[in-house]
């Protein structure tokens, strides 16, 4: 069975693992304190351009979503993002489940607006309502698309106005800053965001997010939540060992780059054979259709998410990462 | 620097680390529901002795408490403990963070009675006030003890005409079980527990504890619990990976063996030497008590917590796990 | 100024005053375990044919939904209603606040489907999304509509066979039982729903919402909830008395007829003028169209929400009740 | 039966019945912006002295607690307590429903301190555990002793020390500030803490508290909060009416005059006759201790609560009200 089906089938980058061998039995103060984490912060602050910017390393996504969101918002205050966010749609209410509503627009290309942010704000206008307060986008989004830096520019100049933070949920943040299509700079994030976080899950760790906070008024106190939510690692230092190879020598970006590649390389070899896409994608996640008939026997060869059916045809998911060879892309072409 | 400040202090036991390594590249599913994880799931029903029982992987012990206990309880239930049971104070209000009071009955040895459970049940007895449901007790406790097979059976009556669930966080229950005073069988916890967790971090994994369900009306849909927390890990067969090596061979077991042997010696010289304890403990914390002076030079040579202070003495915490080394017990001796 | 603006803007029923009056003085016991609420209790049961229901008195609509809501679904549970629904978007996230996500199909009628329903548990099919629990109706809905009874039965249906709880809020059920089109009976509510509340507030009490709670699966423990979320009123007697008043010699449906019989001749009088409306109404809530200015100039004489603007074009509410006098619809009529 | 069970037996004064009745058929806009409750405002303004001060009206005193401590918290931050507080005792968990710990000193006397406060603080030290943030006391106290000014102030000077809040629970207020004992002033209140209410349900109102917010830190947004917590009436006014009638001619000071007057007479006679109290108090709640026959002879005739029985003897509490007669402590003195 080849996996085309997600960026964490595998474990990690030999490096990582290498790194992780190395330090095993090397005794460190616990939750996230360590030199590890020290080093692996300043790494992420110096790559990302923002020295005053606290760091933290989470676990997986859902939790640092749910641990970020929660420490930022009073208890009417609401989020803001599309509908296909994955907030929304594939966390199982890990928002609300602290408290706060997630307000969506509909959004098919997966990309979040000013317009939009604006049309919930105007119609959420009295305390009869929830309090629309941080807008929420993923990039790449959950329809492997990215933002353009206008866009992300416009979005926090909407966000500035209305008094609203911006969070970016960087969950394959990598495959985002090295698509080809992208012009937003890492340095450019702690300028456009009030916070993101760097994914390391789906890009080469073991497991583990790295939160990067910019706004001050958002600063004090996280550990009490990141402890309150499960979130602090006793072994915190696993985190900062992971982060900081992955930060060295260009390896996060790296590793986004080869999944870039090969993504486009079957995405271009699927509508070369004319087969559609769900929407163009610039990044490591695409969306052919297919006729169904032809996904179900994929599928006897290769591992893959179904996306959605109608009318005898079957959008899926591909999915490449740093582990993903080039027989999978070549293997997958020549079934199609 | 010698290391007697926790058990997580080091990486994770060689055979761990191999076991990851070898299955680095691999692909296989997410989530938990990959082979490891079945696998590592079989071993541990079996180890424990309860085939029909539910077994999930989680990351750390603060997750799995605030997972486990918001699943089994409806909104107005309450945890009961002692007082200074781990959920009641050092997991940064966790358990009310999902919605559920604490309440504490004051133990200094760390082991509950029925009878403090008896008198918690008596006074809360009007809808005004929250409704006692569940029992919750670690093993080893906060405080280096455990429990007799006497006491968790007694407790484990209680509970059942009191209609209570028992449940037992077994972050330290390695130490617990292979203590040379324990005449609890792995097999009796089923028996005695609604549900417990055997815990990994503390012993021997990288991280990672093992939740046993046994109680079939707390078994339903608990999975959306544990991705509502942030606790269904991506690439979860780095869980069953874990737990699948430890409990092969008896590696547990044994790793938590050492432990105590280690912390035995210890605490022995250190009475030898007519130095007083909090409390004798016949697992791998041990909680001496030294004139404060004494301390503060310990302290440039041994990392260690301090627990109280009060007239010029100190009581501090040494714990050993499988990765403390019999120069460290013996130089510490040497040093008192 | 003449109020056509909401059903709850003068006081209660002369009868209801009465009623508190007469009882003023008398001592009784609190948190409405009285004779007063005990016989209301009963009087609701006789009126709805459900002599085994739990009856329950709180003070208002937003409190009684979160309430009930909260004590019947687990913490991933989610509630389902359409895109109007009041616990959707005038409760300020009342039902996020206690941890649960509303899920919801556009529905311009207010009238949910079954097949909304189905589609929405369709899409909700894993661990990773909330699971869809409990369906909320309002009858009268937001914008007026009713229910019949094939649409409510057909509702009961896929929720039995789905498993989910069929909750209605009747905070303006006495309008739409006694709307001429109406044809569900009193004693049909119990067998379509397993849960239910009698709107008070908005029907001549001073306040207050009876919640009926018919399936038995959902009444254990209530109380706590109801205390838990400060909605056991000290003076509980209040509501006995004031819902044992509306439910003597039909005084709750007298009441609701009156308002109906208003609103019917305003909207009657309004299609006749040639105006349109958002969606015709059978109940106490109108949603005719007029051109802005005209709003405007109105808005001078009258009281009342407005709903939307567009192209010079404004949809706005106007709600009748028990104390509408026939004067205030010939003076809008004769004001358009 | 002659109630002295508690302060809220009967509906309410007179002159409040009469407001209500008077204003019962004017229309008003609702939840809570009409000129009663404006005017209600200004005159609890003017009587505490705290001309910026926000003013809301609340249905309950659990609901107002709830609301309150949850507006003011971020989601790690605790209320600081005795063990006694009603919020840690005898609300149903509702704070921690919000996600907030309690912390609670032991005081038999019902009286926080400042070094009580202190050393929860001490003990809170680290993100592990949650931070005490909310100093939570209660005049008239839960076993009915009062502040003294001092006692207040060096509360007061503490939190502002340590950089906690400080909240007063004066649900029965009125009795506290009446007192012949009490040296606190209505307008020393806005000076010593940060938010308070004054209560109306146990002293003359059918229902309702005044929540008074100082601080200008918590003012933002507070009626998001209110909604959410279905602390929002729709016919807010009749709050209004209540509170403007009770802060006319002194009328809520005159009926907390009144009964406190009869609760001394009780309490004086009581302990003439050669009783125990569990702690003299100066305010409305006396606790007698009987020989337990003697008590159970009293409840042939007297409604009340029993607090406790140890060894033959029952303590029970006696609380009078503005409707309290004097026959009633008569009758009680001579059963005696």
């Amino acid at each position: 069975m080849i996996y085309l089906k997600n960026d964490y089938s595998e474990g990690c980058l030999p490096e990582v693992l290498d790194a992780l061998t190395k330090t095993n039995l090397e005794a460190t103060t616990g939750y996230g304190e360590d030199e590890y984490c020290l080093d692996a912060a300043n790494k992420i602050r110096a790559v990302f351009g923002c020295p005053d910017a606290d760091v933290h390393f989470l676990v997986g996504g859902t939790q640092t979503n749910q641990t970020a969101i929660s420490a930022f918002l009073r208890p009417w205050e609401a989020a803001v993002g599309t509908h296909l966010a994955h907030i929304a749609t594939h966390e199982t209410g890990s928002i609300e489940a602290t408290g706060h509503k997630v307000l969506t627009a509909f959004a098919p290309d997966g990309i979040l607006t000013p317009e939009m942010v604006r049309d919930i704000v105007a119609v959420h206008d009295s305390e009869h309502m929830v309090k629309a307060k941080l807008v929420y986008v993923s990039d790449s989004t959950e329809v492997g698309t990215i933002y353009s830096k206008a866009q992300l520019t416009a979005l926090h100049d909407c966000c500035r106005e209305l008094g609203l933070y911006l969070y970016l949920d960087g969950a394959r943040l990598g495959s985002a800053l090295t698509s080809p299509e992208n012009d937003i700079s890492p340095v450019d994030l702690p300028q456009l965001c009030d916070a993101f976080y760097v994914g390391g899950t789906k890009n080469g760790a073991l497991f583990g997010e790295a939160l990067v906070i910019v706004n001050d008024a958002l600063k004090p106190d996280f550990r009490y939540g990141l402890k309150q939510h499960g979130g602090m690692l006793a072994k915190g230092r696993l985190l900062g060992v992971q982060f900081g190879t992955l930060f060295t020598n260009d390896l996060w970006f790296n590793a986004a780059r080869h999944a870039n590649t090969l993504a486009a390389r079957l995405q271009d070899g699927i509508v070369q054979k004319g087969y559609k896409l769900l929407v163009p994608s610039p990044s490591n996640q695409i969306f052919p259709i297919f006729p169904s008939e032809l996904v179900e026997k994929l599928s006897e060869q290769f591992a893959f998410e179904v996306q959605s059916e109608e009318n005898g045809f079957t959008c899926i998911r591909l999915v490449t990462s740093w582990a993903t060879k080039d027989d999978a892309v070549d293997a997958f072409l020549a079934a199609i």
